[in-house]
């Protein structure tokens, strides 16, 4: 019989929740039985469908395994009427693997030729969960039973179809499972949202329907909250495709009749899709953590105006304070910017000035002598630099911190990845907060996103333009006066590429690399930065000093200042905290 | 001939600098040439004796990987009279694998059957680097060669020897070197230093001479400091065994004369041995970042002032500053405790009071009136639980980091471990600084450290008996009157233990179970608590309550805050930060 009549395979691009297999196992139960009344003989699930992705210490706590396990064994005794494909974890031999199982008249299902009852994922270095995941890879299985890898990648036979199933992208190098007879493809995948990288097809498949099935919502690891993308896809036999949206729950029937063309893929890359992904992300994380009420330090600036817009739809005006936190370094200037984005988003205001505790720091400092035994004494003074500092600390160790007691909420870290890449923010000051929802966003993709918030999103200026436009400061020191022009020791338009280049690339281009490309004229190549180089730097020698600098800012301080920083939400494929750092780059790196 | 003749096989407990094979390798050579001279056949160096141990994304960096080769190609060229063992890491298809490689008269050498020239380690889930690494494991690259996982270990032709090396500890099931031929077994390894576990031996082996070789130094994975063990060993056919000391370079001869049996192993866990490692990692941390002066915020707690008997040891009381920051909760019982630990030490003193500054923010935060278009107004106060806090951050975001500006240095961060374990602490407040060196320490043990200082490091009461003596209290309101007996809310002989029993054991025993233990008097033996827990808990109810409330925190919101909390010395086989968090876990378990 033809493996696509009506109905017969439907793919279940459901919400997963991190760490809890009970709420898991309901979801799948009550789709199956909606599957089983509509009659569908196959019901396929996601990677990972009753655990989530999780990482580390977790995953041996014996009560999420035993709980994955009393889920599974409640959906294999479902299987009477529809059979069901899904991904879950397993153990073997006192490791865990990711695994892809079935279940049908109520028994589990078999792969064809394998000595196992489940799918081993083959790992790979590419996908940035599986080394974290610390399972076994399908190819020490492998070595384990004494068989072939391919064998473990066998058909299950399934519905009256041999349909392949495994976790991951990656296949077994020279497997083909169509040419096995395989006569449909299942992918269960885990696929975080990035921006910078589009997510990826079904499996490739020589005249057999295939498909991809991913999960939605959230996960972190810690210091990186992940958005699971979905984008479920079905391909005909004849190549057409159809798709499941982006970020929602939804189900993708392989019907009879293929889907029709004009159902075309989003552009994921789109600032109003980043947008919506950040808000979605935004909403999940407060929901998760139990929070209400958030309060965004407001200067007046980009990163901040883009943050209380975006909360503003989040949480809602009526859970939302800006405050600006004026020292005398603030121009009248940002000060009304901020007070007017507040006015715009119709969320609460208020000003908090940190001239008089700024200066009693300063004179208490000032004042200070150290003594030690036998009358040695040592005066101390606070250097101009460092009462820059004393400012950012001012603002968030002591004014957003109890600001959010008295609100009953958090603060916000606005930070972007242009300042986390270099440190470019104070510890306990700026770069503090309960989340950083921008800080895998270059500044340039913070003002774009800002000028798609009013063109998109509220259809008028609600972020200022004079945000938008201001010369971006942190306005600490006369030598930072917006007023005259003057601002961030960044140039964003290329220090973004420069950055990007270092980042977001599996290997990153080196310092030298780019320092011959000055005289080779090759650095628009290496960076994609469209500019003239030489308006920025006249000779290579400035240009070297500057990358230089950067590069150990990067790999030096900058290391240790993102050790403690908050909580980043990943929309790239490498992202501070997970991929690049905080938890597991040494804090020194002798390379530099 | 005899395979240990005089002086035939060296073990080389070397210093490995993280991250730099350059000086990896320097160090090999020079240890190479004296061997050689010394008329020894084979010397041995630990596993990862190139690179250091790393993680993430670093192992990612194309120039470490080309930089190990290099420093390999030289070590090769200069096995000329001399064989070389050493770990490393190998590219092998697309991945890296932990390596161990031999050389003799100037080439490599291949292990016998084996189709590849290194021994490929063998991950496993007990080896607590392993995850981290993303290297390959043997198990995978056998299945990708397609030849038996004990084909790969077989011994290396080396000195006249046959020699079996491999690094870590595992061997493949089943696998018995000495009974396919091998006349010595060399086990490199990288071993962390850990005070609840001992370190292990050399390799099984029955009439075979064995050794294990390790590193010293230490590594970081960010948010964790290791310091390298060392603690090589050999172990002699007769069973003798040879010890080289721990934590400090060493070399020992496999010499004909096996090792005098009065060379005792070192007690590892003792008090003083604790300090010397503390004192030892501290001390390499503060090079490695290139600081010379430290500040310790001073409560007159014993917590501040273990912390500052280290420093002032490690960094010298000449660059070392305690501060006393008193609101006007503190007593003038532990600001003259501060004090008088100051003369004693010999270091610098001052006092900053916080009591303005927390009074200026109390007032700032309750006239804060917040407003909305239209008119809503909601206006703010500060609870008194909230001041508490206030004054936390005050003394760490506000005075301390301004200190560390003025006095050119930085602060430290005092938690212990059992504050970490339910994030009693205050972020940006005492959950701050540049590295928490007793945050692997249970309270219990810091007291027990301060007293090994006394008695045997200084020899007399340096840190005052009243600082070891006085109810451990944050002093951060009246109900924590210190003069009153009234303290934090933790009873530590007990919670210390419970901790543990979460914290510090593979799989961690569960609320149920401990709650079940209370009516059947087994929570004794479950988490080693000597004493009568009736005492604390007049029913199961309250004892059920309390171990609720703590299992929420430890899960909960004590997670978020060990996100932003300072990098942390690893003292134990489960550390804060690399084990149990920071990193990897995510902020939330829906477990709790």
């Amino acid at each position: 019989m033809n493996l696509i009549s009506t109905g017969a395979v439907r793919l279940h691009q459901m919400t997963i929740r991190q760490g809890d297999p009970d709420a898991n196992t309901r979801t799948i139960l009550a789709l199956m039985a909606r599957a089983r009344a509509d009659g569908v003989r196959v019901a396929v699930f996601p990677e990972l469908a009753l655990s989530g992705f999780m990482a580390g210490q977790d995953w041996l706590d014996g009560s999420c395994l035993r709980a994955c396990e009393r889920g599974l064994a409640r959906i294999v005794e479902a299987s009477q009427g529809v059979a069901v494909v899904l991904g879950t974890v397993a153990a073997y031999r006192g490791r865990l693997v990711g695994a892809a199982v079935a279940a049908e008249d109520g028994l589990r299902v078999t792969p064809d030729e394998s000595p196992l009852p489940f799918v081993p994922k083959l790992l790979t270095p590419q996908n940035r969960f599986d080394g974290a995941s610390g399972f076994l890879c399908a190819g020490a299985v492998a070595a384990m039973e004494g068989v072939a890898l391919h064998t473990l990648f066998s058909p299950f036979k399934l519905g009256g179809m041999s349909v392949a199933a495994w976790c991951g992208q990656a296949l077994p190098r020279g497997y083909d499972p169509a040419r096995q007879g395989a006569g449909l493809l299942l992918c269960l995948d885990t696929r975080p949202y990035t921006r910078d990288r589009p997510l990826g097809g079904p499996p490739a498949a020589d005249g057999v329907p295939a498909a991809c099935c991913c999960g939605t919502g959230v996960a972190d690891t810690g210091k990186t909250l992940f958005v699971l993308a979905g984008g479920t896809q079905a391909r005909w036999p004849d190549g057409r495709i159809g798709h499941a949206p982006l970020l929602h729950e939804a189900v993708l029937d392989f019907a009879a009749r293929p889907p029709d063309e004009a159902v075309a893929r989003t552009d994921h890359a789109a600032p109003r899709k980043v947008i919506e992904v950040l808000e979605h992300a935004c909403r999940l994380q407060l929901a998760r953590l139990g929070l209400s009420r958030v309060i965004v330090g407001a200067s007046g600036g980009i990163d901040s105006a883009l943050t209380a817009a975006l909360y503003s739809r989040v949480a809602g005006p009526e859970n939302l304070l800006l405050v600006n936190m004026p020292s005398r370094h603030n121009s009248s200037t940002t000060i009304s910017l901020a007070r007017r984005l507040a006015v715009n988003l119709g969320c609460y205001y208020t000003e908090v000035p940190i001239q008089e505790s700024v200066e009693l720091t300063r004179r208490q400092i000032d004042a200070c002598v150290c003594e030690r035994p036998g009358g040695k004494k040592r005066e101390l003074s606070l250097s101009d630099f460092a009462v820059e500092n004393v400012q950012a600390r001012d603002r968030s160790g002591r004014v957003l911190s109890a600001l959010a007691s008295a609100f009953g909420g958090v603060f916000t870290c606005n930070a972007n990845k242009s300042e986390c890449t270099v440190g470019y923010g104070t510890m306990y000051g700026d770069i503090a907060g309960f989340f950083a929802a921008l800080a895998d966003l270059w500044k340039v993709e913070v003002w774009e996103l800002a000028r798609c918030y009013n063109a998109e999103v509220f259809g008028g200026e609600i972020i200022p333009q004079g945000s938008i436009e201001i010369v971006p400061s942190a306005e600490l020191s006369q030598a930072q006066n917006v007023d005259e022009g003057k601002g961030d020791p960044l140039v964003y338009a290329w220090h973004d590429r420069l950055f990007a280049a270092w980042t977001e690339r599996p290997v990153p281009a080196t310092v030298e690399e780019l320092a011959r490309g000055y005289s080779e004229c090759t650095v628009g190549e290496l960076t994609g930065y469209p500019g003239d180089l030489r308006a920025l730097f006249p000779d290579e020698a400035s240009f070297r000093g500057d990358l230089t600098r950067m590069w150990q800012l990067y790999n030096g301080l900058a290391r240790a200042k993102r050790l403690q920083a908050p909580p980043v939400l990943s929309l790239k494929s490498r992202t501070f905290g997970f991929d690049l750092g905080a938890a597991q780059l040494p804090i020194l790196n002798e390379f530099v």
